[in-house]
C-alpha cells in the first residue's frame, strides 16, 4: 500500500498515544522510525512499533520518563533516560552535544538507561547535518560469541559515522552491526525453513553451521574474524561499562528471558572540522569530495547510498511504500489499545 | 643472538645519531621501536631503521625538524611534525592530550605532515597509563581497494583502540590494519613463491587472486568485506581529510614511486572515565575486568594477550631475541654512514 508520510507520521503518534507515551516521546520516536521507512530501511521503520508495545507490556519502557541532564562539564553531557527511549533522550542532549563540540573541537553524549531500537543513522545526519563529525554506539544483547569462544558475551553491537558532504543530504555515513549478520536474518531462515551462508554463526559446541535452529542454540559470529571481534568488544567497553551502564550481556540479564528490546548506554562523539581547521575547511572538504567521488566511478557503491536513493524517490512520489500486512498489524495495535 | 634492552636502545640510538637525527628523534624513534621489539611485534620492532633510513636518503623524512604546536584549544591539540617522526610529535603532544582529557572528558591530538612507520599501541599504552581510553588511527599508502571496486583508493589503514585495566601493564588494546593482510605478507609469498590465503586480494581486473604477483599488480582487500571497507574509508577521513592532511592515495603520490614510508597525518583521541564517572569509575572498571576475564575463561584470546606474555617473558629474562641477520643489517648500516 502506499501512505504519506504525515499519515504514517499520525498513525504512529496515535499508537504511541493509546499506550500513554507522552508528546516528546511520542515526537521523538514518531521522527526516527518515519525517517526509517522513508528511507525504505525497514528493519528500522515503524515495524519497530510493534516491539516497542510489546516491551511496555513486559514493563522493560517507560512511557513517561522524562530525560534528565546529569553532566555537562567541560566536553561531556551525560543524560539519564530514566528507562526511556533513547530517541528522546538525545533530542534532549544534542543541542548541547552540538554546542560543546563547535565551542571545544570535539564532544562525547553518554546516553544512560535507555531502551534502543533506533537506526543509528538517524542521529548521526542530524549532526552532519550541523556540520561535524560524528561517531555513535550502543551495546545490544549477548547473542554473539567473539573469536575462539562459544560464550555469547557480546552484542550485535552496531557502530554509525557520519562525516559532511557538501551536499548536506548526503553525508557519507555508514551504520552497521558488528555481527556477521542481523538476529532477524537468523530468525527469518528458521521461519522459512532455509539454510542460513557459512560464516555466520556456531552452533552450541562451536562448531561451524548453516543450520539457523542450531545456530539459535548457538551463538551468532562477529563480521571480520578476530577484527571484527575486537571491534564488537570495544562497544561493550566504550558504550557500556565507560559510561557506567550495562554489558549486552547485563541487559539479557535485564530481558529476564522476555523478547523485549535492549537497555542500557549509548555513547554519541561529534567532531567540528571547522575548529581543526578553520576557514580551509572548505577547501579540504572539496579534497574529501574529490576522494569520495572516486568510489562510485571505479565500481564501488558508498555506504547508504540505496538510503538516499530511496529517500529522493519517496520525496518526489509523496507516498512510502508500506506492507500491507504491516499495516494491518499496527491498525491492529491501535484498536487494541483503546 | 641475544641483545640486553640497554644494548639495543644504544645501537638504535648510534644509527639515528649517525645518520644525523637530533636527540628528540633518537629518543622517541629509539623508545618505539625497542618496546615493538620487547613485545616480540618484530614488525614493527628495530627491523623499521632500515626503511627509516631508506625515507631519509630519499629526501622524504626529515632527521632535525623540531615539531611545533599549531593549535591549543578547547579539546583540541594540532602539531605539526614538520616532516619529522611521527613519534617525536606524539611525544611533544600527548601532555597537553592527557592534560585536555583529564580536564575536559574527553580530547583530540591530530599530528600533521609526520612519517608515520611505528605501532599505533606503543601510544596507546601511554595513554591507558595515564588511565585514558584512546583511539587512534592514521592513513598510509594506498595499497587496497574498496568493496566492489578494483582501484586502490585505501591504505592500509591501522586502527588502535585501548581501555585501562586494573593490572595498567596489560589493559585492552587492538592495533591492526583494516586491509584483510599486511602488505608484507604478500611480498613474503612472493619472494617465497608460494600462493596466498583466499580472500586477501585481488588482480587487476578485479577477479579474486592468490598468486602474490597478481596481487601486487591488482589490490588487496580490506578485512571484514564491506563494513571493513566503510572503516577504512573512515580513517581516511578522520585521519586525512579532517585534519588537512593527506590521504593515502595522496601519500602514495608523494612518495613518487620511492619505497618510502607513508607520509601524513594521525589522530589520536583520548577519554577520561573519570570524568565520565567520578568515584564509581573504580567499581565500574571492575565490571570491565569481570566482563574481560569472560573471553580467556570460554576460550577466546584477547587483543595482544601474546604481546604481554613477550613481554613479561623478555623483562624476565632480562634479553630480547634478535634475528642474526637482521643484527648485521643493523651493524651494516651503522658502518655505511660513519
Amino acid at each position: 500500500m502506499h501512505i504519506t508520510p504525515t499519515q504514517l507520521t499520525q498513525l504512529s503518534h496515535d499508537i504511541l498515544a493509546a499506550y500513554g507515551f507522552t508528546p516528546e516521546h511520542q515526537k521523538s520516536i514518531t521522527h526516527t522510525l518515519v525517517t526509517a521507512q522513508q528511507d525504505q530501511c525497514h528493519s528500522h521503520g515503524v515495524w519497530r512499533l510493534l516491539g516497542l508495545i510489546d516491551t511496555l507490556k513486559h514493563g522493560k519502557i517507560s512511557a513517561t520518563a522524562t530525560p534528565t541532564i546529569t553532566q555537562d562539564v567541560g566536553s561531556i553531557v551525560k543524560i539519564d533516560a530514566h528507562m526511556g527511549s533513547a530517541t528522546t533522550a538525545f533530542s534532549v542532549g544534542l543541542p548541547r552535544l552540538i554546542e560543546k563540540a563547535q565551542q571545544n573541537g570535539i564532544a562525547l553524549l553518554a546516553i544512560n538507561h535507555c531502551v534502543h531500537f533506533s537506526a543509528l543513522w538517524v542521529e548521526i545526519e542530524q549532526l552532519t547535518q550541523a556540520g561535524l563529525i560524528a561517531i555513535n554506539s550502543t551495546p545490544s544483547h549477548a547473542w554473539v560469541a567473539p573469536a575462539g569462544s562459544t560464550k555469547p558475551l557480546l552484542g550485535t553491537n552496531p557502530l554509525g559515522f557520519g562525516f559532511p558532504r557538501i551536499n548536506p543530504q548526503e553525508p557519507y555515513v555508514f551504520d552497521f552491526a558488528t555481527s556477521a549478520t542481523a538476529r532477524g536474518e537468523i530468525q527469518l531462515h528458521h521461519r522459512h525453513g532455509t539454510q542460513m551462508p557459512e560464516g555466520l554463526a556456531i552452533d552450541a559446541q562451536g562448531n561451524p553451521t548453516t543450520d539457523p535452529a542450531a545456530a539459535m542454540q548457538g551463538a551468532m559470529l562477529t563480521f571480520g574474524g578476530h577484527k571484527g571481534s575486537a571491534i564488537s568488544t570495544m562497544v561493550e567497553l566504550l558504550a557500556g561499562i565507560a559510561i557506567g551502564d550495562m554489558t549486552s550481556q547485563e541487559s539479557m540479564a535485564f530481558a529476564d528471558g522476555t523478547p523485549t528490546l535492549p537497555y542500557g548506554g549509548e555513547i554519541i562523539i561529534a567532531i567540528d572540522p571547522k575548529i581543526l581547521l578553520g576557514d580551509d575547511w572548505t577547501a579540504h572538504q572539496q579534497r574529501g569530495e574529490d576522494f569520495l567521488n572516486q568510489f562510485n566511478a571505479s565500481g564501488a557503491r558508498l555506504p547508504s547510498q540505496r538510503r538516499f536513493k530511496a529517500r529522493a524517490q519517496n520525496q518526489q512520489q509523496g507516498y512510502i511504500e508500506l506492507d500491507d500486512n504491516l499495516y494491518a498489524d499496527l491498525q491492529n495495535l491501535l484498536t487494541l489499545a483503546n
